[in-house]
């Protein structure tokens, strides 16, 4: 019998496999899924998603960061989640709701994967292993927003920019690059940081300024280096300086 | 053959019948279920769970309201979500997370139904309608979590305490009495309603004597009337007032 040389999955398959939510698929059923779900591929800074779609499909985000923001009446953006390679979202479109309101903004290149509602709603029910990742998820996604919601109610600015830098430098590795030796560092700009605790890039540097000549942080191009984790998280729990 | 009265089907069982999560079950299911899961009462004020319990449960409420709510260091409490008969919560625990900082407080007379973290993760990966409609239920609160966090971040209280009252006097039919004729009645006290926009009593009462000053509300015993719900929107959806 002659040798042949394994069959080269396709790139969309593979994708689709590797993503976390279907790793104990089959690689039939993997098959079947990548037949319906185009892959697109979105250079930084593209806003692939907007209230006015209509929002009638589920991204998995494959490769990237991406960050769901809203904006105020006058065009202020709150960021409300910046997710990480691995993130199903839109979830809501396929559980009969809607991402209103939200806006998704490709942060660095992104490599995503649609699924329609109908795909999304016949692969949660036809297999609960995945039913039960995408609820793991949104249940990860709901704990970090409700703890957003008690720093703004309890937290003053400072507070608020400590406990954030503090949340950026844990687990989720690809935000995370910590040297051999050495103390985290949080790449984001003033201004991606200023709207994820809903102020102004000024204000932002402004506090930044102060953490630095406190000894607490240090301040290179586009990165925050974390020197003095402890003492930001004693600034981060200091009794209520809120509005 | 003599005639049998049909069994009754004995009361906690029929109660997870009656549970939206488990609608699609079939009796046999139900009943291996419920044979696990005790039920309790708990008289309205009781705190049920706190963040020093280990989470090993999970809750399913069958009557009455409960709030979720964390506390600041000094012991202001902000109310994180008001849950309707049918929610399932504490969903954390049984995901590998936990209702960390959360406490669970009874609103009114409730019954929960208790389940243990390996029972649900064992229900979920068992049956997908089951893990689709937790995830289902998780992506609304994510929903409203989100939109709390942009409220608190956009809006001054004024208008987060209108659009708190247009939000309670929205769906979720229990928390809502409207006469056969006439404007809604959010039955919430003073301080819930405080607890819930991240302000102290004597503030949310200031703020709902200027209501209704201006025609927006009546002020009932333990209970607000919108009798202006057109001119709470425009109050609520005014331009950038936040901090």
């Amino acid at each position: 019998m002659s040798e042949r040389r394994p069959e080269t999955l396709p790139d969309k398959l593979r994708y689709l496999r590797d993503t976390d939510i279907f790793r104990d698929l089959e690689q039939a059923e993997v098959e079947a899924l990548g037949k319906r779900a185009p892959m697109q591929r979105v250079p930084a800074g593209t806003v692939f998603f907007s209230p006015e779609q209509a929002a009638e499909v589920l991204f998995i985000l494959k490769e990237g960061q991406v960050r769901i923001y809203h904006l105020s009446p006058e065009g202020k953006a709150l960021t409300i989640a910046v997710l990480e390679p691995g993130t199903i979202f839109g979830e809501m479109a396929l559980l009969g709701q809607r991402l209103h309101q939200s806006y998704a903004e490709a942060l660095s290149p992104c490599l995503l994967c649609l699924m329609s509602r109908e795909d999304v709603k016949g692969m949660l029910l036809s297999d609960p292993r995945i039913a039960t990742r995408v609820a793991e998820i949104l249940g990860q996604r709901l704990i970090s927003a409700e703890q957003r919601l008690s720093d703004f109610a309890f937290k003053n600015l400072p507070q608020r920019l400590a406990s954030l830098l503090l949340q950026l430098a844990r687990p989720p590795k690809a935000r995370l690059f910590r040297p051999a030796s050495g103390p985290p560092e949080v790449r984001f700009t003033h201004e991606a940081l200023a709207e994820m605790v809903g102020t102004y890039r000024e204000t932002a540097t402004k506090i930044l300024n102060e953490f630095r000549a406190q000894g607490l942080i240090e301040l290179k191009r586009g990165c925050v280096v974390l020197v003095d984790e402890p003492g930001l998280r004693v600034l981060s729990e200091l009794g209520e300086g809120g509005t």
